[in-house]
């Protein structure tokens, strides 16, 4: 697919008034080097010859040579939402659904008559048009200008990630909706939703609807119903966002008990059970029945090629206290090796998801375990310590990787920690070139203890515009005195645009956020 | 002043519903240990028995004996603030203007026919609404319910307060208003406005408009107009709420000096000025003039009978550089002393604010460079390295104090920390009685460099709330997990009332935040 976006009639022509009537003010015009584009761009060339754009006769169109028309709802809604920039919450069935392609060249050249944006399919058009608007600014007099500027621009990494958690919060619609908007401004394109976990699982099934009955914070309220489920990976979709849910087993699953009888391990104390409940129960048929049709459902509930299936963190302490998982171990031939238990489970796991025809991810245990893995599986780095030699093993194995580890922004602190984050290099590991290609991105995650939706969005941004940054902008952009200046008003834009991003130092937005 | 107020009719009988209708929730009143009040009252006694109160019926209204009738507005706003919980930004004038009297003991009765409530003065009636509306809860059905209780209640410090500061960022009036709602919530009493400092100039002087219009961060859009402030003051008296407000010199005044000529210190680089300021120039009659006229102004618009003065962290080395400064230091005889010279000014300033016949606060270090100060002056500790030995020495000479050392909120870290703020005990350093004494109570102070209106509300709540209960309650109440299960549900309240305050950890509201 290959759109040709037109965008015209942009301009009012500039030379009449600037003579006079704006006396003081010529040649006031921004400077490149004030122009806050955020991720930045991979080649950018602006001039100081400013345009001025009329809220009247602006408006962006479909280029005649372009492969895409009115019938595309996906970039008719990008149209209307940036030509009023205005994060509305809105939900429109669209026509042309293609799979992403984002490590493409896409060019947007700013000039008179007519800005024309280029891109290969409607990803690269969204966000050219991100950058198109960033682009746009207010003169002393209010009115909008936009220099003469041509860009070539293409993502370093294809996985540009936020995991957001709401199990250990449940965390209404509206802040996911609104963290995918702010998600697009930063050009992030994975929403990796932990959406259950040990604390409660509010995600609605059809095929079993006592998991949220009964494991949900509240069976009505802290849910999110298939038609929530729908909203957000639409809304996702119109902002090239895939939505990769994580169903995280067997450890992480003391909710996913309250609703499925037999489902975890009984833990037992001495010689009789507790009455606690362990990881999933890896020795009856009945859980991997359960698994088969639970995952069958969330398959065709996610349209993406990848789920993500969790793995990690898995305590083997109930298990051994357990003398059926003991029983079995031995005739297994496992030892005391629980790890190996831990194997035997996701590798059937595993075979049950790729029976779907779904890719899936993993947390880097279940690598590190020795589980076959098929060959597309994206293993997950997220412990900071031996974090290279991690993705040295992960890509000599041949597997695609994703980094997180040093991006945990749950962990907070006094100060500017974004300059930590920014300054990571994901490919400073040692390793040949074949696997340096294999580190296909990285994702920022807000695990969900001290989070919900009092200070979810605050928290997240302009924190997780630094590791936006650093996966789409070439790697030679690393001088964090210039990303400052660009962040300080990337984030005033955020602001500006009904997105209470928090303040990186002291000084001010021209508007101010307006909420509480 | 003595108001009683009778609160009623209050109540409808419980007995008819309870046998059949509700059937199963017999008995499923609250239990004493259930119910979450925050701060814990000095005496408080539950039983399970439970009313019911009726929308329809439920009424506040003056006692037959009360002093206060409908002519005190300020009684007749908060009635209907706490008769239909929500936290308006309500603004009216009241005819009962009287002073603070905050250690007297008041009493709450609850029971039948009606709920009493004595309180020595409006204070007192204001704290103890807060106290019934939080004793009410919902049942199974959605009815408010409240338990047979009596209470007896006083606060152990007088000075309870919360330090934001509007110079670092902008805090717009809405942001204000809803902590000063907040405030009231947790029986804070003191709003410390530090609503100056270096990087902004907020406050609109009618004396010298010039102040703000070149200092303030915008001159129309980022200023507290002499209307605003007016609103602040009033907002807060109406909740039982002080303002002080801080305005701190000579030190922290780099933006003063863009509005007035010759104000501040001209900083040298070998024998010529380098074109930066240091602080307030304390050897020209006219800084003392200008000073002479301000907090004239000052002293008529924050009709509190204290004013905070500031005097903290002075840098020297402009004063150092300057060679008039040099030479006024030889005839004073100073040497190279520059705290003599800090003191010299602080001593005049002070001389000039005692004339407006105002009370001062000042920060440690004018007391620690033996200023002579009058014997009203409360002496506010901030430094947490040798805290314990600052309050000795303060309180030995005789001085009021109030501790915010270990308060500075601003400092965030991953976790609870509430927990620290909660374990301070404000009177553990060795001295006698007299010396305890003079500890009139503390301040949680929340900086503003990396806190605006995106982020400053969950930042500063439930974290505050922790100081509400140590400067409010009895020195026995420690226990860190009666006041987590308190908290928890305190926090979840504030949510209620429409204040994204943030999660103490996992968990959920049954009315989660509505915002963003």
């Amino acid at each position: 697919m290959y759109c040709l976006l037109k965008l015209a009639p942009l301009f009012l022509a500039v030379a009449v008034c600037n003579g006079w009537l704006f006396g003081d003010f010529v040649g006031k015009q921004k400077e490149q080097d004030e122009i806050s584009l955020w991720p930045l761009p991979q080649k950018f060339q602006s001039s100081a010859v400013a345009f001025k754009l009329s809220p009247a006769s602006f408006q962006i169109v479909h280029a005649k040579q372009s492969s895409a028309g009115p019938s595309c709802g996906l970039l008719e809604n990008a149209f209307r939402r940036y030509e009023l920039y205005s994060p509305l919450f809105t939900f429109e069935p669209v026509l042309c659904y293609k799979r992403f392609c984002s490590l493409c060249v896409d060019e947007l050249s700013i000039d008179e008559p007519s800005a024309v944006l280029k891109a290969a399919n409607v990803w690269g058009a969204l966000r050219g048009l991100e950058t198109f608007s960033q682009l746009v600014y207010e003169d002393y007099y209010g009115v909008n200008n936009i220099n003469k500027t041509d860009i070539s621009d293409f993502p370093r990494f294809a996985h540009r990630g936020i995991l957001l958690d709401s199990s250990r919060h449940f965390l209404p619609l509206k802040v996911i909706l609104a963290n995918l908007v702010t998600m697009a401004m930063n050009k992030f394109n994975v929403f990796h939703w932990h959406i259950v976990d040990d604390q409660s699982f509010p995600y609605m099934s059809r095929t079993f609807p006592e998991l949220s009955q009964k494991g949900a914070y509240h069976p009505f309220t802290h849910v999110y119903t298939p038609s929530d489920v729908k909203m957000v990976i639409e809304f996702a979709r119109m902002r090239g966002i895939r939505v990769i849910p994580e169903f995280d087993t067997p450890g992480h699953t003391e909710s996913w008990g309250n609703g499925i009888k037999d489902l975890l391990t009984p833990c037992y104390s001495g010689s009789s059970p507790s009455g606690t409940f362990g990881p999933v129960n890896p020795i009856l048929n009945s859980s991997y029945d359960f698994m088969t049709q639970f995952f069958k459902e969330i398959s065709t509930v996610f349209p993406d090629a990848y789920i993500h299936l969790g793995g990690d963190e898995v305590d083997f302490r109930c298990w051994e206290s357990n003398p059926d998982i003991q029983k079995f171990m031995a005739q297994q031939g496992f030892g005391t090796d629980y790890s190996k238990l831990e194997s035997f489970y996701i590798q059937r796991l595993l075979d049950i998801v790729a029976a779907t025809k779904k890719g899936y991810m993993v947390w880097q245990e279940v690598f590190d375990n020795g589980v076959k893995l098929k060959d597309d599986t994206v293993v997950e780095v997220w412990m900071g310590n031996k974090m290279e030699e991690e993705l040295q093993n992960v890509t000599r194995a041949g597997f695609t990787t994703i980094l997180s580890a040093p991006w945990y922004l749950d962990y907070i602190s006094y100060g500017q920690d974004w300059q930590h984050y920014y300054k990571v290099e994901p490919l400073s590991f040692p390793g040949t070139d074949a696997q340096k290609k294999l580190v296909i991105g990285g994702e920022a995650c807000l695990w969900g203890e001290y989070v919900d939706a009092t200070n979810l969005t605050p928290r997240l941004w302009p924190r997780a515009s630094a590791v936006a940054e650093r996966l789409w902008s070439d790697k030679s952009v690393t001088d964090v005195g210039n990303a400052y200046n660009r962040l300080v008003q990337h984030r005033c834009r955020m602001v500006k645009r009904g997105i209470p991003a928090e303040p990186l130092f002291v000084g001010h937005c021209r508007q101010e956020y307006k909420g509480l």
